[in-house]
């Protein structure tokens, strides 16, 4: 079988460097190109040390330059600027993963409430996939367009829509509280994100209105069933390089128990090849899962208070971006959905 | 003005390590003995390579002799153990700051449940106070026996005590998550412990069941003035040395709003020499307390959901203990609150 | 063609982690068994989280059992008990992969000096061959004994071997300044080891004496082709997971330059796929290489003193162990060198 | 007694931020001032939050004003920029401690070399004492111009001034091998040190024709009393907040032992309160003297190379910046040495 072509526009940040990671070693696809306009003209090696034997060379994003050497492109772009490649690329026939929040929100005046400007592109809405392969692989087959889902999101509702879905859970009360290692924040030269003032510090950010919350709350309504969840999502920026800790708390219904919930997540999820429910009274550790495309997930239920406590983990980068990219990718080719993830 | 003979019983810890820290430089108090059973006879510098100046040497810990050095006894020693060191410690006429768990619970059979065995001292129980100066420090005005809040508990309470005391929030549906560095564990030769099981992972653990959860609800169902509260309290191990960042989140009632939590943060510590209110808008960081007294709080009230966000910092070894240990024996002790901790 | 069958002995430790890492991703390779004495009948996932997924149960190590299921055996054990072990699987006609120290030193004498005791199987270190694939890849063909390079060595004798051989430096006068991340340390349980103790702390430790300091001595020696060098070997400890960077000094003989000391590097390494010779000006940087197998080689020639400093970064897991083991067994093999590596 | 008035000009980098710490805390002080251009008009604590109590404004750096508010002026600016400031501000009879290296280097050749510009006020040298109390403390009495000792020499100039003044060691042939944490490149916002560049990071750079390099030989040469030295100094950058470790190599001449090494040491530096010798074979570690003014020192004679290998250790911005130009200020001020730095 020939190879798929594939190429990543906006190939200098963290999701860019773990797309080369993922891609160069994958079996069925041909990495062609490499867009970016600072490191145009120059090897990979400039942007990314620890690649300096792969021959690519960064171009700058040309459209159609770029679509006649690819047959799917994964977008590593700000948002907004993804929209504006993912259209051209659309009509030259070529299949797009957009890894920005582009195309994640159903409801352009949300999109326009917190990205702080109007939807660039609302007529490719309706074709475009939310790229949870858990929750929306049928969907993903065929697809021509798929919004990955974000990092945070990820954690949070893989286990939240399938105890949502099992009806153990209340729809209301639902809080998040997630902390994400540096690489989260991407390739980012600014004085926050300085060794001196992440090392050695704990702290949240963004605790009401952070944009990924409301994809959160989508994803969740629609796995109830309800028209909206409203909820709280609190990140916090921790010193580690990268993984994504979440802690989910949900009002347990009559009858909720610990082994109920773990028996939903294992009904949503055996079989599927990156998520791991862990046993009762165990709990998700990043160190876990880094480096692989694993959501590690584990539940208690606390009878005292009534509350149903979820931990979950991932890698920000891989399962929270690259490594969901490239597994969309897969089910949107028909290749095995693992094709170089594991 | 004579020092105060002060000692340290359990010294070879991390807790004891800042207590010498801060008391080799207090202006009022002479330190003169400390304890430890693996390094009796040997120098501090033994234990503490940063204080081999300090001519100090670790003596075993006996009571009597102990008792005749010092005016003050802090005890760093592991619960059960604590208690009974102060029994005959006060039986010599030696007040005692305990930074143990040992005294911090009114309820025997909630110590028991907990700490999985009966009290060692309970006829102490009614002279001891808690030893969190901003809530109790009258009380603590001639104390002789103090049992210190914990490390969690400090971030929580100091927050959340003021907020259910103003009448702002519901005392029914409160969370607290926290996370701590690892000098938090102590300096505990385990393998969860070890640079590479902590360094880049991010893990929650106790999620129920914590030791510090009855000693949360008591303080802030005291504040609340509630027969009793039932919350949840959801620790992180983070890599970092020091630093807890707590995130609690409370039930507005209505009028609830942002400017007057802060109003009520304001009027419960203004004056208060370790308690720092955040703008609004600000959110605390443990950067920004590491190696002092201090607790950092700052709040939003989400209009969405109808919830406090809290974010509260200390230094767990600092006002999460040793700190706070000293801070209270100024005050036994009629000193200045602040002398030593600047 | 059918898989080679391999087994670990010892295989709790993060050397086995590494190797099992890498084991179960080889085409070429099929792993059938895993011994741990502490993990005796307990699935892989409990002494290795990550690994949850993996079947495989550790057992017990016995030799006679072990040695059935096995067509290659990695030793993962401390020294002196490893050569306990290489000597009947050898005998049972299974290949030996020896992580250890103990076939690595050609005199037994020098053993015996740094490892505080006699040599334990002295009769097999004949059949010995030194796993460092760039330096001894035609001996490994076929090999039934290889004793893996140690981590420091490994980044100290492939740029220095190199550079003695040309003859542009001298013998005498050789400095190597190495910083390790405490995975070097082994899985090891010890207060110096702990996270707080570690972190936030730049340290030097065993600066005379080292039991790698002989190995690589023996081993530019053999470069050089003199009949010893006698050097410092200088390791620190650097609060990092993995890595390992050394700086070499050696005097520069008349003519030296950069550009040749590159170009002698590049000769010897050219189309070894696992060294990689920066350009001049350029130096190694351990996050380059951490979770590869390369070696990352940079080196200056300072006229005002007569030095050729040299920057060399390794994964101390990978190219130090691990990686290297599997890269001598595809070469013993007959495989690919690069098999399961890329 | 009044208390000295003293200013910072430059005050919103890291050694800003470690004089705030000491300054604030220091009995004889009193901080009047403060200045920056990028924090003008507002509060210490928008550009450090830890110091939110402060009530001192930053203001903008104009000398005739500050000139009013101050007895002596602390330049914490970068090179070239602190020289300009310098001058005036002696003509207004402030005396100056400058933590640049402007005033350093005695021959402005050499200057102009190593900071690629001509030096900006040569007619200032002959007034400047190099700002290291251990090796010029007398010279410091009554000085008005004080050019405080960089990080990385102080680290190195310390034990090797002994050293070398011992005659035990070889002038020539001396190698220093330096380890900074992050801090040590200031407050910086450039990619190589975010977070996730630095993290899981071990790296040198400017191996040769760093800046710190002519003042270390200098310094030397002056203590060793020849004309010149010329050495290597190979800085690293290491993944931590604080702390600088030197591993320094010497020739030892004939009959230099550990013993004689450490006498001549202790000679140097007994009734030093800065100056931690350790007892033969200890070794230096950064952690102990973080958030210290100390400099730990340990040393090995290795008979079998004849090196003396030398490790010390700092707090870059304490004893290799900050508090050694408080320290500056206390010997220049006729305060006790030791004056608010305990």
């Amino acid at each position: 079988m020939s190879k798929i072509r594939v190429g990543i526009v906006g190939a200098s940040g963290y999701a860019g460097e773990e797309l080369l990671r993922l891609l160069l070693q994958h079996p069925a696809v041909e990495l062609t190109c490499i867009t970016s306009r600072q490191y145009a003209g120059q090897p990979v090696g400039t942007a990314f040390p620890r690649y300096r034997e792969c021959p690519l060379n960064f171009m700058a994003p040309d459209v159609a330059s770029f679509a006649e050497l690819v047959d799917l492109a994964f977008l590593a772009l700000p948002h907004g600027l993804a929209a504006e490649f993912a259209a051209p690329l659309l009509a030259h026939g070529v299949k797009v993963v957009d890894i920005s929040a582009d195309f994640r929100l159903r409801d352009t005046a949300v999109y326009a409430k917190y990205y702080k400007s109007e939807h660039p592109a609302p007529e490719l809405l309706s074709k475009a996939v939310y790229g949870l392969p858990e929750r929306y692989g049928s969907a993903l087959r065929g697809a021509e367009l798929v919004a990955c889902a974000g990092c945070y999101p990820t954690s949070i509702i893989l286990p939240g829509s399938a105890l949502l879905a099992s009806g153990l859970v209340e729809t209301t009360g639902v809080e998040a509280i997630s902390l994400s290692g540096v690489s989260g924040a991407g390739r980012k030269v600014d004085l926050p994100y300085i060794f001196p003032e992440c090392n050695e510090s704990i702290r949240p950010y963004s605790v009401t209105g952070h944009r990924h919350l409301p994809e959160i709350e989508q994803e969740l309504a629609v796995a109830a069933g309800v028209p909206a969840i409203t909820m709280n999502f609190i990140p916090h920026l921790i010193p580690v390089n990268r993984g994504i800790h979440s802690t989910i708390l949900f009002h347990g219904r009559t009858g909720c128990t610990t082994d109920k919930a773990l028996a939903a997540l294992h009904a949503a999820y055996d079989g599927k090849p990156f998520v791991r429910i862990l046993a009762a009274g165990e709990l998700a550790d990043t160190k876990h899962v880094t480096m692989t495309n694993m959501c590690e997930i584990g539940c208690v239920f606390d009878q005292r208070t009534g509350r149903l406590l979820v931990s979950s983990a991932i890698d920000n980068l891989t399962k929270g971006a690259s490594g969901q990219a490239i597994q969309c990718m897969n089910i949107m080719c028909g290749l095995d959905e693992t094709a170089g993830l594991r």
